[in-house]
């Protein structure tokens, strides 16, 4: 069943229903992204032209001497519904319909959709959209999302899948992605879902090598029962699925459905379900931002208790707030780390837990409080919390302690660093040395709560969901 | 009373004990900081230098041949003592001790903190610290704040007092407020406040004209009645109070204790009696910055209604489910409004709210939106949601028109940019042009509801304390 959609993340073909080179035109965008980086064929199909970017345009697809995988459709919605139909004739396996024009416009769109629905189970097609971006997939180098590069970046390969009921949030997160150095297996965005749905993205996901975090934004899910259970298979199956739903109160609900006719219920039913499928729920797209950036590690831990390590005492205390709000403990040290530490650390300095290192602390410092307590059997996870405005501590030191610390240290370490431009530059750049990296103390404090709260979703999932496992 | 505290924020002279041009010593970056920015006289003194950066320097203070307003002290804590009996007989004013190695050590600097205090009070002065980073005004250009400006930017002048009994933490919000374009009106880092405490300087700044918003970062308040008493003074005077309160846990206390030693009760006391007193609290340094860029515009409303306007539809869900779990209101528009949405917006836009001028909307069709909807009389505040990436939406008009719209509309009105460096650039420029601007809905959602519950607060407070009034 998942292994139909293989056509359309990793089509050997592609006939691009609409291609141009009309400067601003969706079919130039397409074809221009397509010719830079897609690995497989590509065929223009347009009934005005004969060549587009060098390239032998098609009238059909009809006319397409070889096979075709997948046809990405951008044309008019009237002219979908018959290229569709010649798409079935000509053997395509899969549609991605971007053109709009369907269900979100009411009446008419909807028996539009229907129709174009009939003629993709007419042929045992299958199909993503229509009214959606598509996909993107840096390993196979499809890609049909049409913003201009200087608006929106795009990730590069990694493992973290996204799926977004809306197109335009979706290529948000892909530039914030880029930002924040989150890798990508694959981001579908599936639009009105008339054919291939949530579930189904999920389910093939789940089966995909590349993919090790699933994450969907999602307005309103078109089949309960056959979500929950591809969350908790997936789950069951070691891969995180973090899901940001919009309509989660009664006017926000109220509003998705008039953007996407999407059916939502009670969030807090909907939120109950999908924990007991060992879903991580999120409520906003910076925390969505924070889960994805926690469980891409793939890091598991056993236990809730953080040890912190600082430079500032009033950082200590609001990254303790932070932790112990969530939900999570900041441990005791056991009396041999203290020992420890008091020997490393001047007289000063505080080698309880939060451990201040104080704010004359080089970079050094840092490392010899980090290698004590992370080997303390009462520490789970540890929270470095560095103000880089200090004038002792080299912020180039601090990266490559931290880069050897995410190497030698068997716990799983998050990075606060408060602080305008210069602070940032150093949190993205740790971010990308592999540990999850963070400006506000609550931030990282999130972070741990996700990884945490996930490996306590796998034991008990895999417990009660046999069943669901491969 | 609170006039006494003039000396340390606009003093005609200041002697620097410790001056120094020693490479990476406190009294070099005093020295170059005041040589740069301030326009009053400088001192130097130090036993061990005959002139410093060309000004005679002084093996005493009591050999300055003029009057000195302020001392700033940093000198090993030993050596404090007698500089602060040199000042008393000097006839100073203030002292800022920034040199450590007092209370914050334990029971034998506890003593040397009593006998400096003995000091300040034989004489009459006053004192800021010890423990501290001291002061920095923008207005006067006094700066005693140390850090390297590679590391640390230093907010321009404007309307923000900053409070923090932490420097380290005072100084990344300095960094943090430079790029989110906060203006400063005085910034003090009281660190043990032995002498003038948090109180004293909520007073003063109540009475400061430059000063219109008060923010505060605080591990343990000295005297809870006289900071109440503070408080509310200020609210009822129109000066909004922002509270980050470290030590909101019960770990977060024993922390707090640890690290100054302050007294910190539950904080759920402590918020229900800041609450009453009109004081705005956050939890984190996101949500502290999120609440001073909404209430240095100074805007006040009438009720919790708000409007969206987006080309994003799942965007407007969001914004929609932040605002509503907030406690603020996704408002009904008027018939009229509607009406007047549907003669200047396409077909498939949504004329309700949230407002959707749709992904394929310019600028000028938000222009047309936000004219519109800041009519509306069941409208009390807007939010504006772009999302930058979209092909038709150029960021520059879009500046344009917001920046227009500050001018001429008469409700307050937030704007996010989701996304990463793109839509981030835009974020700053147009927080730049006055508008409180975000990368996440929840976030500007956060920033009404601090602009709704002060509004409201105002009222409460000078209904019931009108003796605290002016």
């Amino acid at each position: 069943m998942t292994s139909d959609l293989r056509a359309f993340f990793e089509p050997r073909s592609v006939a691009v229903v609409g291609a141009s080179e009309r400067p601003g035109s969706i079919g130039r965008a397409l074809m221009t992204n397509l010719l830079e980086k897609f690995k497989g064929e590509i065929y223009p199909v347009n009934i005005k032209y004969d060549k587009v970017f060098g390239l032998k345009c098609y009238r059909s697809v009809l006319d397409i001497p070889s096979d075709v995988d997948l046809a990405v459709i951008a044309v008019p919605a009237d002219v979908a519904l018959k290229v569709a139909e010649d798409c079935g004739k000509k053997g395509v396996k899969g549609l991605l319909v971007i053109s709009a024009g369907f269900k979100e416009i009411g009446e008419e769109g909807l028996k539009r959709e229907e129709k174009l629905l009939d003629i993709v189970r007419k042929y045992g097609m299958r199909m993503i959209g229509p009214n959606c971006l598509g996909i993107y997939n840096p390993h196979s180098g499809l890609d049909t999302i049409f913003n201009p590069s200087d608006k929106q970046g795009k990730p590069g390969p990694g493992h973290v899948a996204f799926i977004s009921q809306s197109g335009a949030l979706g290529a948000a997160l892909l530039d914030w992605f880029t930002e924040q150095s989150i890798g990508l297996s694959k981001f579908v965005s599936y639009g009105n879902a008339a054919d291939v749905d949530e579930s189904d993205l999920i389910e093939y996901l789940t089966e995909d090598e590349k993919t090790k975090v699933i994450a969907a934004y999602i307005e309103g899910v078109r089949n309960g029962r056959k979500f929950m259970r591809a969350v908790a298979k997936a789950v069951a199956n070691g891969k995180p699925v973090i899901v940001l739903k919009a309509g989660r109160t009664e006017k926000g609900v109220k509003a998705a459905i008039s953007h996407t006719g999407s059916l939502a219920g009670s969030y807090d039913v909907f939120k109950g379900a999908l924990s007991q499928c060992g879903a991580i729920l999120v409520d906003d797209l910076l925390e969505l931002l924070i889960a994805i950036r926690a469980l891409e590690t793939g890091w598991r831990v056993p236990g809730p208790r953080v040890a912190i390590v600082t430079n500032g005492g009033g950082a200590g205390v609001l990254a303790t707030d932070s932790i112990e709000s969530l939900g999570l403990k900041v441990t005791e040290l056991t009396n041999k780390t203290i020992e420890k530490l008091k020997q490393v650390l001047p007289p000063a300095a505080s080698p309880y837990n939060p451990v201040d290192v104080l704010g004359d602390a080089p970079a050094e410092r840092y490392k010899a409080a980090i290698d004590i307590v992370a080997r303390d059997p009462n520490v789970d996870m540890i929270m470095v919390v560095a103000l880089l405005q200090s004038p002792a501590l080299n912020g180039d030191e601090l990266v490559k302690i931290l880069r050897e610390a995410r190497e030698t240290i068997n716990k799983p370490m998050v990075f606060v660093a408060p602080g305008g431009g210069y602070a940032h530059r150093y949190v993205l750049e740790i971010q990308r040395a592999g540990i999850p990296s963070f400006r506000d103390p609550v931030e990282a404090a999130k972070a741990l709560k996700h990884l945490y709260a996930y490996s306590k979703a796998v034991e008990r999932v895999k417990k009660f969901s046999t069943i669901f496992a491969k």
